[in-house]
């Protein structure tokens, strides 16, 4: 078994991510040394990785911990205040306290419900993350956001939390539906367009060893791409210089696609890239890349069977819903593009006819 | 109009604390030096305080700033898990972002809930305190907790969350009823005891202005209040090294008070004046301070009206509930103890014997 591991360093609390198929067993170990004293989990976990969270359990408890364990169902509805509440209450029945360690086992959802309900219980658990999707291994193991949607409002409520510790098993992709495994890729597309031609051409290099789960071929994809992440969160931890704004690469695309397609009908992986690749045509309008950029973005994520283009679709509905994004300023929007594989820069006052026009190149018939 | 101005530094966010007759007239203009770029202000306020909180609101209505109102209906039991959902509701409909200030109007329940409230939504707003009460404005205007109960556990839920800005008016005192406004006087004991034998001392030779709430006695002891407070808490911001412990001093004994006297029988700070009778009772008991210090303690607090003694009760119970307490190490109780006017010390491994017998030295009859 290899594992690699690296370390974010951050201001609020600075951690471990490990990452290697097979890396959960060193789990309880690793925990147990970070906090010596404890004798009290909590594991919370999404309903479909039930068998994951039964063998963390038993690896604290054959350690003698007392462990608790409370079930989220799958699916973006459980990040609710109702749901917060339920497991507020639940951890108040488990005898939480500040010594207590949240192990929260899932995806996304998981990661971002559990890691607010310890951000703020006894005012702040300590929480070990173990992400079981891609995308939440990529995406969601650095940063620190946690939070709840409001109805329609997405993670309109939350808290900055670090986590301790990341553990990330990439056997636990093994079982992944292969829609859903595919859809975490264009993250990490992303980081290589964002940051690191170096990690977009090892993608180009290895499709075939991707698309098969490779596991070696994984670790890399995956190390590096929390590499990425944490180069930008540690320039702006709490979101309040901009810099992070470049994380958001295809996204403000991609959430008008998902708003207007009605979310879940596009994983959010798939919208992203569709989203990138509508990026790539504005950039190329405005004349920041040329159509060779455009092109080589869209072949890597063809290759990786990645959609690309949208069906016919209500384009002023999308508009409208990017104006009422965050990134909106008096009327016009702005965007991050590319300027070079490996670099983007956020682009104020960007015209709705180019923006339109960008949607328009990337719909089918 | 005379102010007296502390800045409290901390880690999180610097601020500072205006306190003075009058106080608040400043508020709008203080909010937008601080924050020159903000427009919307939503004031969440205690339905006790609707013309204060009117008026906060005007101020800023005539700097033509978007105004929001939240009221939260008096008493503890706002603090919960619907109010909390409700708020963050309130706060969507009223298109809050991160631009967005929130002033919070009245007493320790608003504080904590409103400030709660603030640390979540959109992960983190600009904060407010116009604290009312004599309590809120000694106690909860420096340390930065804010917070929910669930169910019969009080401030198991919250955040730390500094504010960027404390007025402290005491004209808000003068419509107080008299034993609120005592109650809060055992805390200001509280900071001479554990820190401060000069704000002691003063308070001795101020009593009749204390009782008459003579305004510019009222400031200095304000004043003093949030420097001894913040003086400890600028030492321990996030409750990690045990230093913040000598801020409960009398706290054990007062928690068991209230809770086996049924919570609101005696007020916090009723609760709090007998704690620290009993706890100079105990130290005296453990040879720690002599019965010249107890005396002189209890003189002081019978002479600004606050009760030392309880009535008839179930020490047994009391016993019980300090057991369940997060200060209990293996069955036996740390207490804050002082040694000295103006000096305390956590002491380790009370027995029992010797808690009784503090309790039943201030037991009526």
């Amino acid at each position: 078994m290899t594992t690699s591991e690296m370390r974010v360093e951050l201001a609020e609390r600075s951690y471990s991510i490990v990452v290697g198929q097979g890396a959960l067993a060193q789990l309880a170990d690793r925990v147990a040394k970070l906090f010596p004293k404890a004798n009290h989990a909590i594991v919370i976990y999404d309903s479909n990785v039930a068998t994951i969270a039964q063998s963390v359990a038993e690896q604290f408890q054959n350690k003698q911990w007392r462990v608790g364990h409370i079930t989220i169902a799958s699916g973006e509805s459980s990040k609710s205040v109702d749901q917060l509440g339920r497991i507020w209450h639940e951890l108040l029945d488990n005898r939480t306290d500040r010594g207590s360690i949240v192990v929260a086992v899932g995806g996304g959802v998981v990661g971002d419900l559990a890691g607010f309900a310890a951000a703020t219980f006894a005012r702040g658990l300590s929480l070990v993350q173990i992400p079981t999707t891609l995308l939440s291994q990529v995406d969601s193991s650095v940063g620190g956001k946690t939070g709840i949607n409001l109805t329609s409002a997405k993670n309109m409520v939350g808290a900055f939390w670090q986590p301790s510790l990341v553990m990330i098993d990439t056997t636990t992709l093994e079982s992944l539906p292969t829609r859903e495994y595919v859809s975490g890729i264009a993250e990490i597309v992303k980081y290589g367009v964002i940051l690191l031609p170096e990690l977009f051409e090892y993608l180009q290099a290895n499709v075939a060893a991707i698309l098969s789960r490779d596991a070696q071929v994984l670790r890399h994809i995956v190390v590096e791409s929390c590499r990425a992440k944490a180069m930008v969160v540690q320039q702006d931890e709490r979101e309040t210089t901009g810099l992070r704004a470049i994380l958001n690469y295809g996204h403000t695309f991609a959430h008008a696609i998902e708003a207007t397609a009605g979310y879940g009908a596009l994983l959010h992986g798939e919208a992203v890239a569709i989203g990138m690749n509508m990026a790539g045509h504005l950039a190329q309008m405005l004349g920041r890349v040329d159509s060779s950029f455009v092109e080589l973005q869209a072949k890597l994520m063809q290759a990786l069977t990645l959609p690309i283009t949208l069906a016919p679709s209500n384009v002023d509905a999308m508009w409208e819903v990017m104006l009422t994004d965050k990134k909106v300023e008096h009327g016009k929007l702005r965007f991050v593009l590319p300027t070079r594989l490996g670099h983007v820069e956020l682009v104020h006052g960007v015209p709705r006819e180019l923006a339109i026009e960008a949607i328009n190149r990337c719909t089918k018939g």
